[in-house]
């Protein structure tokens, strides 16, 4: 963590964030963004963890994509003392993993009959199981079977980056840090890890396909 | 695919594909829905085509969350006679992976040498280009380097995961099969390696952390 102290206006923290002063001041409203401190009654000056909060704020809302009470909830996680780490992070997934869910209950059973034989220890209530039941009752809908067969390989290519993922997570001792840490993890690292894969895919495609279509020059 | 013949009347077409009959008739008008066959002039009849074609709109939009002008872009190109696969599958991708972009040239620069060093064959406008290089902006923003550092072991798995979809979509020789089996493998994938990696996430964290704090019992 950044620890060099700033001690600037409202003006300037907007500045520096990039967030507009009244959505600063929204922010303050609604207790996103703790209040800063005033030198005088109408003088209130800000910190580095104000800008720290305000860049939390924006990568959940523009690529988290959570809805404003989603965002102050999992704050409020974020700023209880002495956080349960595990419940903390699955909380906040949850938020972030929210769907619709599917009432497919042989996708459900599925699915749960998968996590068991791999040994996962995911809670019952997980919104993932939900999210990879919704998929899995696509992909048989949409008779794409073939993918739900190779579960298998996708579920060890994940575990894969989920290590990597605790890895990265468990260098910090400080629980504030840990669910920041896995928080900004999940949320980008979902974004990366699509588009990684599309890559990956493009460059598959290119080998597999485009070389016999497209003219040699 | 599957083969055997429907020929139903457009209330049954809605009932076994779940899409209302007004919504069926303007995917009609709007020419996402090829137009059935007419025994009468006011009697059109559904096959198994028209169904298959629903439910891959239906998963376009609700699991890939694409606008009604990008899914007619879509299946254009793939209605299109021999079409050029890996073009094809490029633009469909585009569709799915659009997003705002970013204006950071370091990370776009960072993103690029990153590709060639992985040797990966990618065009120059590839979405999921922007995409990463978007995703490394705001986590060097945020702080969270460590997860750049990773870039390569994310890579490794994700490239796992692609020559997993390449298999399934190249056991097709129709063309057609091709572009829609990568389109469902690339959108619902996406939504499948997200909850995967969520589920994985839990179970290392559960492994990490829950059982230092959870009391046993």
């Amino acid at each position: 963590m950044v620890s060099y102290a700033i001690h600037v206006r409202v003006a300037e923290l907007s500045r520096r964030s990039g967030v507009p002063v009244p959505t600063i001041k929204y922010y303050l409203r609604e207790g996103l963004l703790p209040a800063g401190e005033f030198s005088s009654p109408n003088q209130a000056r800000y910190g580095e963890r104000h800008l720290r909060r305000l860049q939390l704020i924006r990568a959940l809302l523009e690529i988290g994509r959570l809805p404003i009470v989603a965002i102050k909830d999992v704050l409020s996680d974020v700023d209880r003392p002495n956080p349960d780490i595990h419940y903390t992070l699955g909380k906040a997934l949850m938020r972030v993993a929210g769907g619709p869910g599917t009432t497919d209950e042989a996708a459900v059973a599925e699915v749960d009959e998968f996590i068991a034989e791999r040994g996962w220890l995911v809670g019952p209530d997980a919104p993932a199981r939900q999210a990879l039941a919704e998929v899995v009752s696509a992909l048989r809908v949409l008779g794409h079977e073939a993918q739900v067969e190779r579960l298998d390989d996708y579920a060890a290519a994940a575990q894969r980056m989920a290590e990597v993922d605790l890895e990265i997570t468990g260098r910090h001792s400080d629980p504030d840090e840990i669910v920041y840490s896995a928080l900004i993890g999940t949320v980008l690292g979902d974004a990366m890890i699509v588009a990684l894969r599309h890559l990956a895919q493009e460059d598959a495609s290119a080998r597999t396909f485009g070389l016999s279509t497209a003219p040699e020059c």
